[in-house]
Formats: structure tokens, sequence, C-alpha cells
């Protein structure tokens, strides 16, 4: 028998739809039998180098995205709303994910920093006041976790994931590779479990 | 009983999803006995409203844009493919279907234009070259259709067909209407399916 596939998720914390994702993968998982390998993206990072802005784009799009994630929420009855802070700073978030690593609770991690921000409107995890509290829940020593968070080698790994993600062509969040095949959006995830059914 | 629904589709025919949009709609009409209305959406005339540039994209996110469109002839077995010359002048054929509607003929029209340039790989449609010809297949005089699609009256009406599209919050093609509902892309079907089966 072949191993189990692997379905690699490049994530942001400030992507509405990197939420999306990590609530709509997990049925995928179950379905396919499939891993998830998660790496974090700085998605603000990636934006400068490419001189991309958000809030410039036309007022019109901006309200149609939100209409239409209020109907993806609806659609899997996901608690979603919009955060009144937006965008906030991420950068603590991401290597806050990879510090969690080291106690094998990246995933837990991950998923808890998207319930605060996009499901209870608490932009406290852009700082260590909202981080700390969600290490602690999870029987991570809350000092400890903050001073690896900030050490050089985190700080050093976050721009690694980032870097080898856009030497893979990850140029948003969500991103899911399967194999060599890269797929964008909360609204690809059919295509991302076909590819996992495929046959190799 | 209640009256069929109407789904309103705002369409260009440079617009790779609404090529998609406009093959994959038709199936969504027979599922649901929804009737549809057509409006021309000149694109380049907005694009160049809001400041945007298809080419400036970061080329990964290009390169995968082609790839999922790829992905999604394949998922639709449709003979697409992308198009030698790109971007081209599509004033002439946005006009063009107005004038078809002279003849009820505007669908079958729009259709073949789509043909022609996404699976043919003929970009003679940006001009009349390749319009009349479709025209006279359709069984209408090729000069009368040329004189119409070139007349202050047609001109009138796509200016107004794409501003109407602009205030009601149109963006970008594919958009499609249902009542008061906006969806914008062909990733979005299965919502417009949903709204035209709801009750009211």
């Amino acid at each position: 028998m072949s191993e189990p596939r692997t379905v690699e998720l490049y994530w942001e914390p400030g992507s509405t739809n990197s939420y999306f994702a990590l609530r709509l993968i997990h049925p995928i998982l179950a379905r396919t039998g499939a891993r998830l390998a998660l790496h974090p993206f700085n998605l603000g990072h990636v934006f400068r180098l490419h001189g991309y802005t958000l809030m410039d784009e036309p007022p019109a799009k901006i309200a149609n995205r939100k209409r239409d994630l209020q109907r993806w929420a609806e659609r899997h009855a996901l608690p979603f709303r919009f955060p009144g802070r937006f965008p906030i700073k991420t950068s603590r978030a991401l290597r806050g994910s990879l510090a969690m690593r080291r106690w094998h609770l990246e995933l837990p991690f991950v998923d808890a920093v998207m319930t605060a921000y996009w499901e209870r409107d608490d932009a406290s995890i852009a700082d260590y006041a909202g981080l700390r509290p969600i290490a602690a829940a999870l029987g991570v020593d809350p000092a400890e976790f903050e001073a690896l968070s900030e050490s050089d080698e985190i700080r050093a790994e976050l721009i690694e994931s980032t870097d080898r993600g856009l030497a893979r062509g990850v140029f948003g969040a969500p991103s899911f590779i399967v194999g060599e095949e890269l797929f964008w959006g909360k609204d690809r995830l059919d295509f991302v479990e076909e590819a996992l059914l495929r046959k190799r």
C-alpha cells in the first residue's frame, strides 16, 4: 500500500480565506486519509514585495468580498464574523505556530488563533497578550512559548518558510500544494480533494 | 405559481472566466428553469477606471491562473485553450451582441464569439472580419449587423449597460445578479444555483 498523501497548506492568520481553509480542510483530511503539513506564510511581507494593497481595491469589490464571506459562513454553519480591527500585525502569531511545533501543538494553536480573531473578534492575537493564553490553554508554559517565538532561530524559520513558499510559486494564502500541484483559495478545495484521491 | 426567476449575467468576450460562465450556466438554467438575461460589460473600460492592469500581477499568480483554467477545462471537458493574442479589443463584439438583440439572437451570437476566441484561438473577433461571419451563420445580413453595431444608438446602449452594471456594484466579469444578490466569478455558480432555487 502507498503511504498517505500530504496536503501542504500555506496559511496566514490575517487572511480571512485562510480561516475558512483551516476549517474546511478537516473533513477533506477525514475523507481522504491525507495528512496536513502547515507552513506559515507572512502575507504582509509578500504583499509589500508585490506592491499589493487590499484596501486599494474598488469599494464594490470589497463589499462583494464581505458578502461572499457571509455566504461561505452560512453554507458551512461557521460562527465567522469580520473583525473590528483589520488588518493586524500577524508576525508573532506566525512565529508562535513555529514555536508550538516543539510541543507538537502547531495545528491546535493555529486553529485557536483563527477562532480568536475570526470568530470572537479578538485582535489581541497581534501580541503576546492574546497568544500566551492560547499556549497556556494547550498546556505550554507561556513564558517559554514567548521566549522561543522571539528567538533568532524561529525568526529565521519564518523567513525561510515564507521564502520557500515564494520559491515554490505561492503568492497568496491559503495555498495548497499536493505533490507538484499548487491550488490557491478556499474555493479550490474540491480540486485539492480530487488531487489527494488521484492515483499516483 | 410564481414566474421563473431570472439570472442576469454581466459578461465580456475578453474575460476567460466569462467564457466558462457562459458554458456552465446552461445546465443551471436547465435544472432551475431560470431565464438568462445577458448584459455586455466593457471590462477594459472598467479596468481603466479602476487603474487595474492584469499583467501587473506577480508572475506566479498569472502562472497559477493559467493552470487553474486548464483544471476547469478538464473537469468540464471543454475544448478551452488560451488564445495566442491576448488581450484583444472587444468593444465591437460587445456592441455586436446588442445589435443581435434586434434579431433575438444575442445568446447564440455570444456563444459563437466565445467559441471562436477561447476554443479556436481566433482573435479576428476583435474586428468585423471575424464578427460578420458569425452574424451571417446565424442568418443575419452582415452589412446590416455591422451598420447597427456601429450606430450611435448601440454605442450609447453599451455605455449604458456598463454604467448600469457599475451602479449595481458590478466590478468584474462574469458577475451574476439574482434578485438583489451579486455573485462574482465562475467559481460561485453553485451559490447562483442555490439563489435561483430559493423560495421567494
